[in-house]
């Protein structure tokens, strides 16, 4: 048995992937308690919004002003999704610490959500790199294939096709990698097959794994993940979240599920796990109608959890 | 990466460690219902029931029936829980495949749950044995090691502690044992781990696996027990069950996303799961107002779901 790693890394993406897909609308007060909140919880990574046209998300409406909050706090990498060049100047501009570019390995989901094939998204890559290079800012860009596992539109997506576009996404000069089951389609032998195979190509810069519970799956992929020498891990405080354009996909892996899975396995992510769970309480509050996920708000601890929290 | 089994059981436990702890009785004509579908959706393996006292479990009280029943059924391995040797009798007078006697690993949980210390557990199998072997049926005794990971009511239950109980159980005559986390306290590398040692004591007499989801956990735990070698699953319809005595536990691995999760590898189960799915949808009617869990039945199979159930 290959053995686990010590330390993970959860990425709170549920400002962006979590808020971008229910219908409330949560004050940029409320977002900046929740960064603050998961921040003082020993969360050392969040994507805290989009840069896209307002008019397409107005939840995410408010990133810069998060970007430049996010940004005061210590210790704190600040994530910003953008789906083109000019998102990208934006994240440069406010010095995010690291842009994720998402490609959806599906042509059918590409066009659908991002109204770009993966070979235009790939070519925006390049020019975002060469933006990066010319603004002398330090932020990472990372290529997110999406619907690596499959798509709700097109059904199966090929291996090899995934990891021709991560090979693609590395030259055209993305910094980094990651593989998404945008969807929830994915098990946790095809998790293991396709991230050891991409790690091949890709080596440490395959930095992240991102999973749906779509079909209850999402944990199980994680330590399949682990296996293949994943440490960082999306997730979104009680699992809020899921895709607009790919019907039945509905929530992602939960950041306090997934924190204290690693816990309890003796793998250090720097959380405070009853602190996660006090601020998921607040959160599920503020986003009272919509519906939450996971399950280890309602059973609680088990007595025999002993991990202490360490912060970064 | 070792090899994943090519087969596996999913040993149906919703008749018995379902039913017994939710309020509403299920008539006898139902669970007839239930294990005929079950049996047409390709299950080979069932837990029909208890022998323990009516007045305990007033909901099992019809077990002799389900057993006479259930082996009308062809290639239709019937099982059924007895906690002490008069339940072992009539076990062996119903002419029964199994019979499984539960022993808690935690002290404190064995005399909550059963009345009795482990060492009165194991002491029970010898003379369950010794019946056994007198009356000539062919009825095989598996001893079913509760607690295995942990306890609500002692906490940290000591794996030196578990495989020392799996010893005495096989010394005692049990032809089989089993792991259980009943309380939903295991994580993957906890089960890899204990099951891995179990393995060493006991070979291929290491025959099931059986976990609660009431953190999430249940179908990452099968994917540790898989590599570790286990091919037989406990699940339930629906996920119902728990533990009375254990407070907080709710819900074991749901029978049809465990299906969904192994045929989705590759793993050959027999089980047709759209009939599985349909059945589940007819239990959830019988049990209007219980608490049913699981993610498939909600989300579907996915586009790239290919498949073929091949009955056994």
């Amino acid at each position: 048995m290959a053995p686990l790693p010590q330390r993970c890394v959860i990425r709170e993406v549920g400002l962006r992937d979590g808020l971008q897909s229910i219908q409330t609308v949560l004050p940029t007060e409320r977002k900046i308690e929740w960064i603050r909140a998961a921040h003082e919880a020993g969360q050392r990574e969040i994507e805290v919004g989009s840069f896209v046209p307002a008019r397409l998300l107005p939840q995410l409406a408010d990133t810069a002003e998060l970007v430049a909050y996010a940004k005061t706090l210590p210790d704190l990498f600040v994530s910003v999704l953008v789906p083109n060049l000019k998102g990208a100047e934006r994240a440069l501009e406010m010095q995010a610490d690291l842009m994720l570019v998402p490609l959806s390995a599906s042509e059918a989901h590409s066009l659908a959500n991002l109204r770009k094939t993966p070979d235009e998204v790939v070519a925006e890559v390049a020019r975002m790199r060469a933006a990066r290079d010319a603004s002398g800012a330090k932020t990472l860009i990372e290529g997110g294939i999406g619907t690596a596992f499959g798509c709700t539109l097109q059904g199966r997506v090929e291996p090899a096709e995934v990891l021709r576009r991560m090979q693609a996404l590395l030259d055209a000069g993305a910094d980094r990698v990651s593989l998404a089951d945008t969807v929830g389609y994915a098990n946790p032998a095809a998790v293991r097959a396709l991230f050891e195979a991409a790690r091949e190509i890709a080596g440490e810069r395959l930095c992240c794994a991102h999973f749906h519970d779509t079909r209850g799956l999402a944990l199980a992929n994680v330590y399949a993940a682990l296996q293949a020498g994943v440490t960082r891990f999306d997730a979104t405080l009680g699992g809020i979240g899921g895709c607009p354009h790919a019907p039945g996909a509905s929530g992602n892996a939960s950041s306090e599920d997934l924190a204290f899975m690693l816990a309890d396995m003796g793998i250090d992510t720097g959380i405070d796990i009853e602190r996660l769970l006090a601020l998921r309480a607040r959160v599920a509050q503020w986003l009272e109608g919509e519906t939450l996920h996971g399950t280890l708000w309602r059973a609680g601890l088990p007595k025999t959890f002993g991990a202490i929290a360490h912060h970064a």
